[in-house]
Formats: structure tokens, sequence, C-alpha cells
């Protein structure tokens, strides 16, 4: 019999829009640790000058009564749009925001600053932000499913190409539009799902974050004014599938979704980041830090470091001799080197001053740096891992010693998560220079009750630059 | 001899950024026409329900002295990002606005709406605006040239995907920002890129233009502010050309610029439309317009009519019952049996209740209308059309007779041009309804010497929602 075909954006949209849908806790727990650590690293990127001259797009001056929402350069309220696309962009300048499977998506980065701006705006509860951003999630992983692993091989970034549809999605259902109208705001989304991985290295990568944001605020706003677009755009020609992962759609893929399924959220757990670069250089960082746990060498006694792992990791930590702070985060022997020295990679390691005056221990090691592309053996495949490979670490030895150390799991993914002292001590990092000491422990209590929440905008209002940052 | 590997991006923003070029007095005029018809085009599209649904999504209230660019539904001015959003989804709303090869895109849909709230903004001149706008027209045209004909083949709508990074490379110019800024404008755009001919027949599609004029508006905002991207982004593993036209890129497009070849507006004329349905509809309407002007024939007697073209063509005009006047301006049927029944094509065929009460003429022609797709012949081919084919209609009478035309160039081209008074009688169509006789014939005429304005604000100021419409 001929397998049926789905109209995968209906379909989707149905499920949003089932209001009725209880949650379990484990997945309003993730989604609450998943927001906390968010906004960590919103408040982590206020300063970083991809945020900075993004804020400087948007006039700082009070304005009508329909601009409610804290942008974290803005003195002033502005519109959800606006400060989604800032707080956005801010989410992603630092590279220690999630990535969610099977997208590859820092899904966290997106719908954290959307669903608060738009949130602030209408009047949420923490609970309805927590059930749109699951929402999301699972929007996110269902195409994820469909298009991957394609459509991330092919270049496209997903945060800002699946991202913007997800979003959109999330953010239709935070507003409670029926079914219809969650089609029209994820068909107006595919109308602006862009963004190239050209882009890992350079500024432009964290407003992918920032455009898709806004982009997906105001798809659902759209939809939500009566604007409609085509209904059925995920697969078949010129859809999202033809067009962003390649040839012809079969239109057959149907996923099963909660509750006969588990959700995205719980089947594929955010994957939080500890160090602030590139996930792809993740498992090469934890692979030194295993072998540094087992065994002292000395770091003199280097004289080679290969970084064997997947085609997919190799293209995007690409950068041999980072030029900038914002190619360090992509590069693999930046960030292997960083970690022989320091321990693993912090934010400090990714400023101007540090790539422009290298640590000298550094500056040797970097250049020993070889990365390898390995394929994965069908054991590899077998285990399913989170970046569909392993990652095999050799350090050579004046000696003639080589150091072996393969890391299947990144760290902060579930079968390796971060404690949480780990995570309190992350978003201390992050927030601790922009709110204080005080102010910061204050409102990750608040943040770890997020769902109890009457109204957001006791956590929304410490983005606003005028209380506590400047 | 191997050919040297270029950067396009950095080679067309140098262009674009040489002030000193001084363009032909008949790129001046095309430019000046393009716009004087895309205003036209614009004020038709105030009430539309595309317009006024994006209208809606942004507030209507008095706003912070920022806020100076006048949108067709708004009574106070709003940004110029959200001007050129409403203003351009009014542009490309009744499917007025013009064509231009080889990007095969409405490139003064976008142009128009950006340049106007942008030179709002910053207080642009008529000849500043007119410099822009041919600039952007250039670069369409170039990268068009770069990834056509299998982008738009693919699926992709030009308008939001070539037309944003050609619409910020014009907005950084109107700017007069340097080359280097320019070349993080085109990149930003570049990451904005989107939007599949899937939507032709939604509502979604106007709104192509909307997105497409803002986010080159925002891209060009975000340059000037320093904001960088990768700078590298057309030709190239994950390039524009790579990921939107399939395929590996060999880099090698080199185009010749404005002095040494002609301005792409003076080799590609702008095709300005007469009738207000989907460009691959015009040549099947130009050949039953000549069987017309050629032979008396009774429409009782049509038994059957056969409209041949290429697969382009059909594939855009797919819809054989329309729904709606969406979908009416993509059915080839429906505008084949209108213009038998009404001799062309107008405004007042695309409205909701022309669709849903049909003319009972046109509802009996309708289903006899059949496309068929037609392979160019190498001759025609040879012939360069606008279309890259041609189109053969045969009207199949009840004696068995069946009178045969064909069409080659569409009806607004170079060779097939709009007269003066077909242009004028055009806008007075489109604009009196909003301005009203007298204040229309003024705005004509200050259109057709629109580079000598010292200020733009006479025309744009025409765009208010409280100057003249409601």
């Amino acid at each position: 019999m001929e397998q049926q075909q789905i109209n995968l954006t209906k379909l989707l949209a149905n499920w949003c829009a089932d209001y009725t849908l209880r949650f379990p806790a484990s997945a309003i727990r993730s989604a609450e640790l998943a927001i906390a650590d968010t906004v960590g690293c919103i408040l982590a990127g206020v300063e970083d000058p991809a945020s900075v001259k993004a804020g400087n797009t948007i006039p700082d001056e009070k304005s009508g009564p329909s601009r409610k929402s804290n942008s974290v350069r803005h003195a002033f309220p502005v519109s959800a749009r606006d400060a989604a696309a800032v707080n956005g962009c801010a989410a992603h300048a630092r590279e220690l925001d999630d990535n969610v499977m099977p997208a590859v998506i820092h899904s966290s980065a997106v719908l954290t600053p959307a669903l608060f701006a738009l949130g602030e705006e209408i009047g949420a509860t923490g609970a309805d932000v927590v059930r749109a951003f699951i929402v999301g999630m699972e929007v996110n992983a269902q195409i994820g499913k469909l298009v991957n692993p394609k459509h991330y091989e092919s270049g496209w970034h997903t945060i800002s190409t699946i991202g913007v549809i997800g979003t959109a999605a999330a953010c239709a259902s935070l507003m409670k539009l029926d079914s219809e109208k969650i089609i029209h705001a994820m068909s107006l989304a595919f109308s602006m799902a862009a963004g190239s991985k050209l882009q890992f290295g350079a500024e432009a990568k964290p407003m992918h974050s920032g455009f898709s944001a806004q982009g997906g605020i105001w798809a659902a706003q759209l939809a939500q004014h009566g604007f409609e677009g085509n209904k059925d755009v995920l697969q078949g020609k010129w859809s999202f599938q033809e067009l962003y992962a390649g040839g012809e759609s079969d239109g057959v893929f149907q996923p099963s979704l909660f509750p006969d399924a588990l959700l995205a959220i719980d089947e594929f757990s955010p994957v939080a980041k500890l160090y602030p670069c590139c996930g792809s250089a993740h498992l090469g960082i934890d692979a030194i830090r295993a072998l540094q746990a087992r065994q002292a060498f000395d770091l003199d006694d280097i004289i080679r470091i290969d970084v064997h792992m997947s085609k997919i990791m190799t293209d995007n930590v690409r950068y041999k001799i980072p030029a900038n702070e914002k190619e360090a985060r992509f590069s693999m022997p930046y960030c292997a080197a960083v970690t022989l020295v320091h321990g693993m990679p912090r934010l400090s390691h990714f400023t101007a001053d540090a790539i422009s005056q290298p640590d000298p221990a550094v500056a040797r090691l970097m250049p020993l740096v070889q990365t390898h592309v390995r394929n994965p053996s069908p054991e590899v495949i077998a285990r399913k891992l989170i970046f569909q490979g392993d990652c095999l670490v050799g350090v050579h030895l004046k000696n003639g010693e080589v150091l072996k150390q393969i890391a299947e799991h990144p760290k902060g993914c579930r079968e390796n998560p971060l404690t949480a002292e780990e995570r309190h001590t992350k978003f201390i990092d992050c927030v601790t220079p922009c709110l204080g000491d005080a102010r910061t422990n204050e409102i990750y209590s608040i943040l770890l009750e997020f769902s109890g929440l009457s109204a957001i905008d006791e956590v929304t209002r410490t983005f606003a630059r005028n209380q506590g940052h400047s």
C-alpha cells in the first residue's frame, strides 16, 4: 500500500494548537533549565560588539505605548520584534547557548528572546512561556528529522532556517492562536528562512539568532492579523524540504508526537554548553580534559596534537589561525591549545585582547594542532551519538609517547550533564558583570521556579539597559 | 591558464561605492519611469488585504523623533524598516509591478519602497534615490547572471532572495557607505535571503517584497553601524550560489560593469506591466489580444483554447480553477478567459467579488483553457527572449477552425513598450482612487522629473494614510 501524502505543516500546527495537552514535569524542568541558561547567555552577550551594533540600529527613545519589551541595549522598552532581535543576537554572541538535536540548532537562543519579548507585550505567565518553549523545541526537532543531516551538511545554519519556523509556531501558540493561524505563521516564517554557515566566525552569525527571533514574532503577528501563506510548505514541490535539503520531496515523513511519543525536549535534551565556542569543538576539548585528568604531562613536551572527528565538525571549526575572537570560537587549534594551557576555554579567552596578544603557551601549541576527518565506524553510528560521530585526540610527546583519548558525549548532554553547581557557576560568570552578586543570585532563584511566575517581567526587566548595566 | 578566483561580493561593492560614476541619461530616464510606475503600484495596493494586515502588525501611533518614514497604512510616520515593509507589500500586492531580467525579479517593487523610506529618514534627494535605484538594479542583474536560470527554476522567489541583497547594496550606497561597509551590507542581506515560489497565489507572496525591502534597509543600517559579515558570500562553499543554485560553485563568474559595459537597467529594461497578474501569463494574454485585433470571432464559438509556453511559465500560472483573487493572478485559464471576454485583465477582475461571482462568459471559457509545456526551439533560443521562450495560443472554434498566434515580446518590454499614454493611464487607474484626479496628475508630473527633486518628501508624503486615503 502506498503511504499517504500528509500535510506536515498542518499536522504540526494542529499539535501546537492543542492547548489541552499537559506536558510532563521532566519537560517543564528541562525548559526551565534551558531558559535559565539562556538568560545567562543573553546577559553575557550584552557588551559583545554584535549586540552593541545590532542595538544601534534601533532608536533608544521613549516611544508609543505599544512598545513594552525590554532589550539589553535600550533604556526604554522597544517593540517585541526589536527586543527579540537584539536579545537574540546577544544570546548567541558568546557561543555559550545550548544545542539541540536532531535539528542541530541553538533552539533556546532564539526561542527565549522571542518568547520573552512577545510575552512581555502580551502579558504572558511563566507557564505560558514554558509551554510555548516546549512547542518550539518540538517543531524544530520534527523539521530537523525531515531535512537533516542533509540540510545542515549542505551549509545551512539551522538557527535561522528551521529556527524561524519553530519560533513562529511557538510565538503563535504563546498567543493562543488556532491551528489555521499557526499554519500561516509557519508558512510566513518559511518565507524568512535564511542563513548560511559561511557566517561561522563572522559577526553575522549571532545576528542569525536575532533575525530568527524577530522573524518568528513577526510571522506570528502577521498570522494573528489574518495574514495567510501557502498552507503546505514543509514538503513537496518548492517546499522547505526541497529547497533547503535538495532533490525531490517524497512527502511521507510522519512524525510521532506527544502524548504518543516522547516530547522532543525529553527525547533530545538540550546540550548546555560549558565552553564558549562552537559545539563542534566540544568533543575535542572534552577529550583533552579527560587526558589531563587521567595523566600528567608537560606542555613543553608536546610536539603534535591530532584531532580526528567527523567532517561536519572539522568543517565548522575551520580557522587554523584565528584572526579575531569570532574566528577563535570556530578554531579547533585555538580551542585545543587553550584547553591544554588553561584547563578549559572560558569567556576571557575569546576577547579581542586575548587574540591580539596571545598567551605564549597557547601561541606555541596552536600550530601543532592538526584536524582530520574521521568517518564514524558502524559501531559508533549504532550508538547514535549527539554529533553523529566521536572524536579521537592524540597528543604526541617528545619521548615518542602518544596519549590517546576518545570523547563521545559532549559535556552538557544527558549522558554527560552539567551538574547543578556547574550550571549555577556558569550563570554567575555570565550575569554578575551585569547585575552584581545579589541580583544575579536572586534572578537565578526566580528562574529555577520560572513556570510558577504569574508575570515574566521580573525576569525580563533585568534585560533593560538601565537595570544594572550600561 | 586557470581563471582566477574573484571575490564577486567585493567587486560589486567596489562598483557600488564609486560615487564618481555618472550614469547616462537613458538609465536615469528608465529609473524615473520605473519609480513612477512603482509609486502607482504602491498606491494601487493600499487597500489590498495583504497591505492592510501587514500594516496592522505595526502600531499606528505618534512615536519618537527617529520615526520619519511614511507608510500607506499609517497616519503617523514610522521607522524606515516598517514603512518599507508595508509599502513593499503594497507595491507587489496587485501584481502590476515590473519585472527585470536576468534576475527575473520585481526589482522596482522592492527598491522603490526601501529607497523611499530610507531616503525620507536620511533626507535624500531625487538624484540620490535614482542613483541608488540604478545600483540596486545592477547588483540584482549581476547576481541573476550568476545563479539563473537554475535559481529561479528551482523554485526560489527572486524578489526576496536576490532582491534583498541588491536592495541592501542600493540602501548602503544611498547612505554613501564605503566599499567595505557595502560588502557587509550585502553579506548581512545574504543572511536574510528567503522566499519560495510556493507562495505564488498566496497572500504571502507580496509580503516577500515587504520582507525584502525592510531587510535591505536593516542590512545597510547594520553595516553603517559597523556590523560585519563574511566578506565573500556570493560564490564558493556554503555561498549564495551554492546554497541557492545547487551544486559546486566554480568561482569564475566575472561581470562586466559600467562604464565598460552597459548598465543593467539599459541592457535589460524593466518590463512594465499593463496586466495585473503574474508575468508568466502575459505572453498568453498578448497572443489572445493580437488574435482579437487580427480577426473577429464569436466567444460562443470557442470550444477549446490551448496555451503552449515554457515550463517556467506553466509552473508559475498553475491554478486551473482559482479559489480567490490571489490564485486568479496565477491562473492562465482565468487570465485567458478574462482577456477573451474583456479585452485585457484589469484590477477590477482580481477582487474577491469578481472571483466569487464570476462573469458567466469567463466561467464558461475558463475550463476550456489547457496549458502545455513548449520547449523553445533553437531559433527561439537564439532570439534571447525576455522569458527565454515564446507562447503559442490556439483558439479552436466550433467550425473546426483553429486561430493561432505566437507572442514573443511581452507588452511592456523594450520591443513592445507601453506608450507614454498607457503609462499615464495605468498610473491614473492605480492612484486616482487614493488621491483624486488633481493630486494624481500633480504627483505624476513630479515623478516624471523625479531626479531633479531636492527632497523626496513631496512624493513620499502621498503615502501617508491621512494624505488622501483611509
